[in-house]
């Protein structure tokens, strides 16, 4: 599953997400651990034509960013689930008495992890697609785009989305990212042993 | 695998990690997804004894933070890898021609996706450690004690640890996170459909 897992650009239009592998995934996505039992995160889930057609309204950027071709498969993808991270859960879980950090201040926090939790759950949707037989991508929303999106689905100022996870069948048409020609970084200059 | 993962806090110092499933770890960590394929990320492995002990000896914070039973039981854990990010690995990713963010600001990125990412590679170690019947932690290393881990083990400034994955086979004495009782948040609460 984890070696069989790469993103797909490009999905079959004419066929939905059965509605057990879009709850599954939902499902799967809970799964992810988080900071103290945490949780501060949030899923929406965008299956209708309509739906899917605000979300990529709201946050499509401009050419060149992403070319046009990008976005005419991608839109193809007949679900998305935008992962939301919730910062203040993680503040005012770890001011309770076990944790203690009364103050709330985010310096204490070495990591985001409300944003790396809520990445997790993306992952685990990613996998659970894979293992399902389907195919899926992971992308940010750009953050000039953040607003509208926002906006144009009610989302609070306090929930940020971390990804989307784009689900479907793969197209035809899919195209590898352009990114894989750097190549693998070999294991032996990510891995350190003993010391850096 | 998903659902059989959870974290894992005391551990068999009597059995080691196999090389073999050590190696895979790695090897899966390594699959996990990358903004750009930037692959951002260091995986320190501390595995003899003198090892381990330095890491807990730089990073174990203070009493009542984390109870000494907490440590007592984690320190037992034969393999530590720790996950770091690399954000300059990503700003010069996106500075090449194909991304043109020649101007390297960080306020271009919603979410620190060195994070984001580097976290995916820690949990494909947890979930790997799960499929070959071995158990994990994943803890972070607390913000007042980063400083004394690069010291200790020459980590250049830049590379900072998201997390670190303990693993070993679990010992008798393991104890599920008092975080647990607070029960899982039920999923119409954190799903929203169509809207917020």
């Amino acid at each position: 599953m984890v070696r069989r897992r790469r993103m797909v650009r490009d999905y079959d239009p004419y066929r939905p997400v059965p509605p057990e592998v879009r709850d599954r995934l939902l499902a799967h996505a809970v799964r992810a651990p988080s900071a103290g039992f945490s949780q501060g995160w949030g899923f929406l889930v965008l299956e209708t034509a309509e739906e899917r057609g605000r979300f990529w309204t709201a946050t499509a950027p401009p050419p060149p960013a992403r070319p046009d071709r990008w976005l005419t498969r991608m839109r193809r993808a007949p679900l998305l689930v935008v992962a939301l991270s919730h910062r203040d859960a993680y503040l005012d879980r770890y001011a309770e008495p076990d944790k203690g950090w009364t103050d709330r201040d985010e310096a204490r926090w070495p990591v985001p992890y409300w944003d790396v939790d809520t990445g997790m759950a993306a992952l685990l949707m990613l996998l659970t697609a894979v293992d399902e037989g389907l195919g899926a991508c992971f992308f940010g929303v750009p953050a000039e785009r953040v607003d509208a999106f926002r906006a144009a689905f009610g989302v609070p100022e306090g929930h940020r989305p971390v990804g989307v996870v784009s689900v479907g069948y793969p197209g035809s048409d899919d195209r590898r990212s352009p990114s894989l020609r750097r190549g693998r970084r070999p294991l032996d200059e990510v891995v350190h042993r003993g010391r850096w």
